[in-house]
């Protein structure tokens, strides 16, 4: 069993992407799955470009994206991705569309395929704060999500696809005004939300 | 030299108080200073007798009292205490005093007698997420406060008087709608700024 | 032309709803078109049921549904609906749902199909402060959203289908610890929204 | 008798200020008192100055001091002012502070002379949203309140003194991200605050 769990590289002047920062304490393997750690640009084009290559050759059980939101106190666990590009600042290829669509034509929204309210019960079991989350927002994280969502669907491929935002980091919530979540903890709790996937995917799949 | 760091018991229902879970976590010796570690009660009266017989009897060079704040999301190093006790709950002694002074006829206040941008300076530069703050509320924490400045004053005591608030900390805070701060990261910055607090009294003592 | 309006009954214990506050003072006409006001139950069942009938009793050129959203600092024009039911606490019929959809088979999501951008634009110009929100919760107000949008859909008609939330009113605020709008001001936004919607409509539709 | 009510000029590039959009829609008399409203420049040297000057010339019975604070969601009705000027951006003199005393040698703090909590009681029950605050800051507001009280103190005046900080306006806040209170609303709860005030004052003198 194949495990990606993406972070995302920094943006917005940024020298540190929290997601990352989380991601790459994961260990390289999970309950017996291996677990391989990708970091994505934060780029519209390149990302709808790398997530389905990405899927054909890994094959995953599952793909769990991550990617900051400054500002949120916990781990949220998105349910929803929704078919809309509109960013308030531009992304590192400097492209900053506004209401455009991911994929015209293509459907308006994608529910996560994997288990939201088990994973935030799993990741608060952790000892780390977690909530459902109902808007990915509609920057890159949004689109990647919705990118794996509508690839797997098109494609039928059995791959879970969820996506985890991550608070700001300490380093980067210094001056005190923004809620923050050390690496550890998040990691931590990625890593709770993988095994709760991971049971999940056993139990649909009888293979217990 | 002596320190003495205190942090408060749980209240409000709490089982833990974020405050003393960081202050179990600090070192016994800090720049070869001994530091003393105290759980206060969350009881304005019990306050008010333990820190004048803490004070006298460690003759401490600083007193660094620390309690919890839920909703902050940062180390805020109080700059002043005020002469008022009033309570939005009552305290583990089940009083619940509305706008009466700490002590009748004594000072609308006393400042933090610690270099407080020094020591938030000196808990980012650690890393860690810290402000100035304001007002340190009018519940137990602000009533100890005033009460070690208040002695300090009218015994000419030469011990330093700080107040370091809190986050919530992560286990108090799973359902993810309030921030936290990890008891570990919350430590390393009461010790960065127990530092700066003995390198500024070197200064001021010309011990270097 | 004519143009519905609607805004919801109190719920979860208080005694009034703001968004029904703000829609009882909008004039009866706008821009040559009627203006019919309607109060809906904050209950899942009985909005899947009275939005198809209204929409078919009136067969009207806007449904601009508005909710209460307490918390929000400004108008939230909504983007978009989603195929989910989950409520935090039951509706007024003491139904509670957790993770179902509205329409099982449905699609996952519909795009308001108000010019939403130039809405948030046009409220603001009147003074109102407004923004686009990419999340209308999983409650009633969300349910009323995908419930009108998805049989409009169904059924082919032209009704343009938007979606404001408000915030808490004064009264309900007074407490000083949420943000608040006077009805007065949320009126004047959705009044400015409904221009906007038909300066939309007629020109998409060549009527200028 | 005669009221003081002062609001601020506008500063840091606003083009108006919240608390002058508010008291310039107070009535010229209430309940028989002269009311005077007079607007204040946002610069620590001159409201040092003209302060004084301004209790010399009306002798009023009542200085209700009022301030824009951008973020809050209520009317605060402040307790407390300190002996601080510690700027993070400079005022319109272009003077920035740090850690200054305002008066050197004079006492840390000054409680309000108004009858805090019954002002924020009676500005809820003119349906405005109000709460009591323990920090009027230390930038020019605090400045303001703390030359009012130092001066009435130091020379033995009977005149009231109190501090209410205002929201941000609709105007300030169209963005939607911070809270406001429409300039009516707030009038009608300084207005509440001043009759507060005028009771409490006639309480405490026997002038029923």
């Amino acid at each position: 069993m194949k495990i990606i769990v993406s972070g995302f590289e920094p943006f917005g002047g940024d020298k540190t992407n929290s997601s990352w920062e989380a991601v790459k304490l994961l260990p390289d393997s999970l309950e017996g799955a291996e677990v391989v750690k990708v970091q994505l640009p934060v780029s519209f084009r390149k990302v709808k470009d790398l997530i389905p290559l990405i899927l054909e050759e890994h094959k995953p059980t599952l793909l769990l994206l991550t990617g900051q939101a400054s500002g949120i106190s916990s781990l949220h666990v998105e349910r929803v991705a929704i078919n809309v590009m509109d960013a308030r600042i531009a992304d590192n290829d400097n492209y900053k569309p506004e209401d455009e669509p991911i994929y015209p034509g293509a459907p308006a929204a994608y529910f996560a395929t994997i288990p939201v309210k088990r994973a935030v019960e799993s990741i608060r079991a952790a000892g780390v704060p977690a909530a459902v989350s109902n808007s990915a927002g509609t920057f890159v994280c949004n689109a990647a999500m919705y990118t794996a969502l509508h690839y797997v669907e098109s494609v039928k491929m059995g791959t879970l696809v969820g996506f985890v935002h991550v608070p700001a980091s300490p380093l980067q919530a210094l001056q005190g005004n923004i809620p923050s979540m050390a690496p550890g903890l998040a990691a931590r709790g990625i890593e709770a939300c993988i095994k709760a996937c991971i049971q999940y995917q056993r139990t649909i799949t009888g293979d217990l």
